[in-house]
């Protein structure tokens, strides 16, 4: 299998992006991506693009986004895993690239969540489940999914509303220091306390919003890579797996099945002993602040039960265990769903090339980053180990 | 880069199917592949799902089929490439396994276009394009599209309604002996000339009808290939190519780029010289009668202007230069869009194995046969080839 590495990402500024159609606001990137990558399109042989949709009236969307960015007529398709659908599209272009197939992928991640109006936008992401057992039925919402886990984390393991809270206010503190977040601001214990319920125990500063963005990163062969840059940024491993559509077939409520999987087979491929410790840095899918608690345990970072002490100890700070979505995260970055994964990996490729500016640029000693993907509630999930060059592919 | 073969294939009845949910319909086909292949799910890496979606409900079509069909927790991910999805979730399987990433991976198209009312998906099909600039300020519809094809190409090359007339015949003609066509019936050149105009100088009997259905298939390397069977067909080589979204900006309205473009891709891969007395059969996307008598030129089995006479002179007959559409194609076949490239796949491989029954069976000299499927209207443009073990890989 050849090895593939991160040559290039863009991102666009995260947020209400009234000022953009969605081939606009994906060029943002794109254009950003091949700049860093120091290629232009005919440089490119294919491309992916990641977007959920459903909130645009354009049925074509890989095809609208390849002829504004200038990469008609080069192969295409649109990939969708839910939230994670920008992992699975770096998965898609990762294995055209490890074949043999291609040699240099441009993978696009896009969504304008803000052309519908809000409530629409509630109720199509409360589809992210099964329609008929759980919306239709039984009226869950998004945010009602993550609440089952919540409720069953903080009564198994006497975890409390503000240790979830300490996840909060850690995402916006980095993320006030990320010109492309949307929220660039910080909010203190008693903000988040008093924010309204949205589904008990999770409240408004729980959770990540509606958020119009787009992401782009160039993947290359080694060949390629090697000619393009002289800080590559390897994939070392992806690892996939998928979760029930019925929440009531889970086993349990306080991890994600589908995130251990993904974790475990993306250790196996990188050869990668699991040890947070190795880890520079991690980006991790936090829509609701329960999930990013819940990612700590099922990617091993801390014991099962245990991960709630390490937000309430900031061991995911700078300077602690692991430092944790220093990009703000979903929470406070903003979650585009269809461009969160290629948002993440192009985060971890900068900061293990210490391109970041400011105090949100990780101590980079390893040289190894993690990102960590989720679609719906453990629906999808993709886990990425990303590594600079040394120690070599 | 590792050798892929189809080892298994399976297809529900196409057609209007009020009796099966998205789920249960997609279980008929992967049932059939997997006893085609002799495995069970634990056998199987992964699955890749083919749907273009809009119809249902389901927001989450990949995680939802792959409960039902027993497949989770496997890695998934829906792919969409409009009616080419189901060649582009095959282009990702074949990858992933070319790679080395998996050995043994599913592809499941399911479409429920049905679920729609007829004028709901006679509006969602017409967003086929530019949503702005074609569908919403000129009122064009999928046909409209293609129907601009059609007037260009009898105008220029002096063709007639009578040509166009002929596929459909022939379509129609070998739908009859396919059991799980949409329409087994035959049709004569009075009815498909008096049948009403949708789209001057398209008429009823020239268009694809609005399906239900679902295909499924197994990929595996070459080393699982052998251990699963005597007779695997072996993906010779995929080609892909996208087009404008604008119909604006096409060269020309009598061939579409793509399609050259990915066969030419296709056929660099496969080592094939292109001639098409070399293939015991095509299976090729007649969305509209148009469009198959576009493909031929395409692909190169006629001069450009010169694909009707194969269609009037009946040289696309078994018997003739080359064999198209003994399945009976979208037009009498159905075509449920993200399972038609699927099940495309799945005929040829059936084909090649000398399983079909009756005389619609081609008559296998060579081992080759060909796909060619397209989204939208040479927005995505898939070529597969295929072959019988002989020659080896």
């Amino acid at each position: 299998m050849r090895s593939v590495a991160v040559v290039g990402a863009g991102q666009s500024k995260f947020g209400r992006r009234n000022d953009a159609r969605l081939d606009e606001l994906a060029w943002e990137s794109v254009k950003q991506a091949m700049d860093d990558a120091g290629i232009v399109q005919n440089d490119i042989d294919s491309f992916v693009v990641s977007t959920v949709g459903g909130w645009s009236a354009e049925l074509l969307p890989a095809v609208f986004v390849g002829e504004y960015c200038g990469l008609e007529p080069k192969p295409t398709m649109r990939v969708e895993a839910a939230c994670a659908s920008g992992s699975a599209a770096i998965y898609q272009a990762y294995s055209s690239i490890a074949s043999g197939l291609a040699d240099v992928v441009a993978v696009v991640g896009v969504e304008k969540m803000t052309e519908s109006p809000t409530s629409v936008a509630v109720e199509l992401i409360g589809r992210a489940g099964n329609y008929f057992w759980e919306f239709e039925n039984f009226g869950m919402t998004f945010p009602g999914y993550y609440a089952l886990y919540a409720t069953a984390y903080l009564s198994k393991y006497g975890a409390t509303e503000k240790d979830l809270a300490e996840i909060a206010i850690k995402n916006h503190y980095y993320g006030s220091m990320n010109p492309k977040a949307q929220f660039q601001k910080k909010v203190n214990l008693d903000e988040v306390m008093s924010s309204k319920y949205v589904a008990w125990p999770l409240k408004l500063l729980d959770c990540s919003p509606i958020t119009d963005g787009s992401a782009a990163v160039i993947l290359a062969s080694e060949k390629m890579a090697r000619k393009l840059t002289k800080d590559p940024i390897w994939i070392r491993g992806i690892g996939a797996a998928s979760g029930t559509a019925n929440m009531s077939l889970r086993e349990d409520f306080v991890g994600l099945k589908a995130a251990r999987l993904a974790a475990k087979s993306a250790y196996q491929r990188a050869g990668f002993d699991g040890d947070p410790k190795k880890l520079d840095l991690a980006e991790v899918h936090d829509c609701f602040t329960i999930a990013e608690l819940l990612a700590y345990e099922d990617l091993g970072f801390s014991r099962k039960g245990g991960g709630f002490k390490m937000a309430r100890e900031g061991q995911t700070y700078k300077g602690g265990v692991l430092p944790v979505n220093l990009s703000g995260g979903l929470k406070a970055k903003g979650h585009p769903i269809g461009a969160t994964g290629v948002s993440m990996v192009g985060e971890v490729t900068r900061q293990l090339k210490s391109q970041i500016k400011g105090d949100r640029q990780a101590d980079i000693r390893n040289g190894w980053g993690l990102v960590h993907n989720i679609g719906g509630t453990g629906h999808y999930a993709y886990v990425t180990l990303l590594s600079q060059d040394k120690g070599g592919q």
